[in-house]
């Protein structure tokens, strides 16, 4: 059994990685930490775990923690870089939803999260958790970034055409739309119901946290860098999953046809647990992943055009949080990846 | 293993049965049929099933079922019981979720239902299965009639106080509100997300055909008899869920305590895996057991008043439907009540 | 042009009411505070008035708001009863759209709101703005006490069985259903889209503020007072719209068919403007008042029962609030009662 | 007074025009057709109309329509060709806001809509009728040609970059979300609320029937013809609502600083009554135009990037089809451009 801690377990990639945990064969949950809600049962506040866990919420505590084989840091921006270096002392491994270690260049991440960083030294030795990309290095990972929801839907749905460099880089276009769960928990006006419930609104559209996430990702795929990915997200009035739509134009147009560019996506998941390329034609549904850790993706070229149309969805709490966190953990640890990941989405 | 077939898998209840059968350790999927995709692989309807389940929609064929262990009828009501008979001769054992088998007097049910009744000599062989009221029964049964989702959610709300006689029978009142996944997959101008999507409204408040179901439940529950069950059902703008308000007089207020009842509903359901009495306070939110086969249950006494109020939620797919379907084929097969069946609510 | 203020101008009530307002051909919008957003453009704060409205938010201030021939609170209870008196003085009529003054009795008011009132003396001046109760008393009124949104749903369904003394006082049942609105536009947890969005729940159970201004006002019609109103309100996953289902059983039932039910209904809404009685077998949708100032209102007597049903539905941000304001404003100053009011509802 | 017929008037475009006309105050409306309601009143389908509209559906004939002034046809595609050259030849002028006479090459229609047209005779003559476009035009037409919901939100946001020639043309992106109105009233699977609800996706990305209506149009805009587009439309789980995301690459991107590009735009629409440029930084959010016959609109350069970014949002049954109707009467008929069209969007 692998001995596991959650560390912030209040918010929604923390409940998520609850309902995720409670199932998983292989895993025995040994504390999750609250600071606010220390001493409530976890299922008071979450009655959907009624049955399912009997565990309180706890003060984070290094002990406690440094007895987990794995810690999970569902929280906010900053907090696991102060932690983190006690736990890998004490041999306990890592994997951070939070953005504290996906950047490489420290400068790049202060810039974009307006603080310093409390442990710099450990970002080169952070291993980037995408499995499709980095399989091998997770296994042997002391401390893994886990991915942000936007950059893995859409370095998913890129990297075939970019791995076989078929894309002028500066014509890159990625119009995201994600379920409010990706903003989190907290109290907010703007995703109230009567605010978000009703309605459509792009955001960040100067700039948003996750833009050099993704280019630095989309940058290890492709010989010749990509420096113009034009990226703009907007809210669904919905609560899970992400859908991206890539726009990208290919060097040669005449060289590479609809069905070539099909096959190309079919071999280069073929071998993947988690990517579903779907047959031509199709158009993936947000619901077709809810809940599930799947990511779906279909190609197009629309018109005569020289164009190529990536879909590719995700649930932003599940392949976009903490569902990817568990894949993570599987690979660290030695088991197969999909254990404790079977879910079905459910539909309707 | 338990070799199991579903007629009609095309509906919502048909497509919840997969997603639960799927993931059911002890459970071998044969066939399912459908006349009007036969030929199609149900993942290519249903994109969630993907990497799930390799099958496709099979005509509907005697042969083929007669191979199961046991049938699952997922069709509109009056279709199981032309095909019933025949399996029962073979030595199947037959679910049916439609409501062909759950009235015991065939006039009720013709009249209600509005057509002949096929075979009126199985009415009193079928077993109505509710667990929580007839787990004997329901083990030796060959043939077994699934409630209907207010009917579930309503009878285990009563249960307690009318099996304890506390309440006036006359008082009995019903609010009822239903996700609209209740009214089926079939293209209707009403559930419209244009027309049901942004609004709430009652239906069937002249008769709705599940009174007769629910009333014939509270009966034998009852020493007196319920004839004055008010029901109105309603139209939730969402997809997936019912909560039943319901409303009694009590025969002796000053005799029993808020503390009596939350007692008595602890002890009554003791035992139940699937039926949850939330401490006194609680609000069940349908969220709560959103995919999951959980009824969860609160009781109140508001103000100085006579009146008993209970709360009970239910997934009107799962506990309203596949859900219980699957719990009564545990029994059925004398497998572990709660196999395949440990989902955890999807929440957010 | 009758010169109006707006005291708290940026919730859901004061919103509302600014978009009837620049609307209204009669009014004259003066001044908008809100100390919060001092200074900031109103159609900044909400761009569907942009083009319609020139006017800042300004630090609430007695002697702009003296100014005013009529001044709108649209603020937390508690607010309005310390400016009030000031502004009577000053000659300035005041429509309270909080529950400040709603209630007769300061002992009363005081237990449910938990604070002392700062001018109990107002409370018996003060008149209760249900035009279809007290329309002459309004007419005369300096200071109207706007009702609540359930209140105002639930006095107008039952009103007619009640004056006609037709119900068994102690059998009345309000399940009431409501719109996130309601709740206002405080960041709050429990009314976030991901928590309120998909997921239907009760609160208040063991007591809610509007059950005694309920009673008081259902008091008023019932020659034996009611005193075992039994109100259970819910949360409804959508914006807007109230739908309260009432039941009440008939003193007589043999003497009261349907027919004469409908009957008293019609005859007693024939003159209201706003009070739409709709044919036998309606059933009142929420949507079909969204934007509008009406309450629609269905009866029913379901099976061989001695219950009535009665469905009622407003939009609880117009005729709940802002809208009946407008008419009460149009009453006191001898406009015709729907001036400004003709917004059809906002349908599909 | 104008006299109005509407052809059509049960769809969500036909109902719309309803709300629209029964509150313009020179507009007197003399017929509602539609063949499989007629004799019922409008306001037992449309409940929101009760107390606004007192008319039956009639029988589609052609001697009640010539006597109106103008004839709106709310029709599916292919429906208005047939009948308008009799209603043209008794002198009646037409708006038809179906498909039928906005392409102006009877090839290219017949190749989009598979249909044979009925009357390409009138293709040269038919106005667009997009006021921002061809205002001078539409005064003088006897038929014009009501856009469609997308080319309006598309063409609006590129006509002030296209006009100026500042973009490379084969560069343009439209990424198109919409409520599920746009769909249209029959029953449909794909659009029941347990369909489509809770869940995003494109559709029509190999080819959509606005494409070649936006392609026309943006064409007449731009000195080099627009070849290229890119156009994915995107059903948003919701009911009204056009929000489009629109990039195109500027020629000289370092000649153009997105306040010159700012400028351009507010300049550009300086005198339209419905289009509302939006100060620099703005989102626009499609409920600012629920309701509403706005198109609001902000422009972005993210990063240091060449590309330009468009949010344009309206109301897709407003702007998108009634409203835009309402408007080209008014053009048609010299009242003044918004008579009747001042409606404050619904929010929240």
């Amino acid at each position: 059994m692998i001995k596991a801690g959650i560390v912030g377990g209040t918010g929604y990639t923390g409940i998520e990685l609850l309902r995720l945990l409670v199932q998983h064969p292989a895993v025995q949950l040994q504390a999750i930490t609250s600071r606010s809600e220390a001493g409530k049962q976890v299922s008071e506040l979450f009655p959907n775990l009624r049955g399912h866990l009997d565990l309180p919420f706890t003060e984070p505590d290094v002990e406690t923690l440094a007895a987990c084989d794995v810690v999970f840091f569902a929280t906010p921006n900053g907090v696991a870089m102060k932690q983190v270096p006690a736990l890998l002392e004490r041999g306990v491994r890592v994997i951070d939803l939070a953005a504290d270690f996906r950047i490489r260049e420290v400068g790049v991440w202060e810039q974009w999260y307006k603080m310093q960083h409390a442990c710099p030294e450990l970002l080169g030795e952070a291993v980037y958790g995408l499995p499709e990309v980095n399989r091998d290095a997770i296994r042997q990972a002391r401390l893994v970034a886990n991915p942000g929801c936007y950059p893995t839907a859409v370095q998913l749905g890129f990297k075939p055409l970019l791995d076989a460099g078929l894309l002028q880089e500066e014509s890159l276009v990625a119009d995201c739309k994600s379920g409010a769960s990706g903003a989190g928990r907290g109290a907010n006006v703007g995703t109230l119901l009567c605010e978000a419930g009703d309605s459509f609104h792009a955001y960040g559209v100067s700039g948003h946290r996750h833009q050099p996430e993704i280019e630095q990702g989309l940058s290890m795929m492709s010989a010749g860098g990509v420096n113009q990915l034009t990226f703009v997200p907007h809210l669904l009035p919905m609560i899970r999953g992400i859908h991206a739509t890539l726009y990208g134009r290919l060097n040669n147009p005449e060289s590479h046809s609809l069905a070539d560019i099909q096959a190309l996506y079919e071999q280069a998941y073929a071998n993947e647990p988690f990517v579903d390329v779907m047959p031509e034609g199709s158009l993936p549904e947000t619901r077709s992943v809810r809940g599930a850790n799947h990511c779906r993706i279909a190609v197009y070229r629309p018109g005569n055009n020289d164009t190529v149309v990536v879909l590719s969805v995700i649930d932003n709490l599940v392949k976009g949080a903490a569902g990817q966190a568990v894949q993570n953990m599987n690979i660290m640890f030695d088991h197969p990846e999909s254990e404790g990941l079977g879910q079905v989405a459910l539909l309707p």
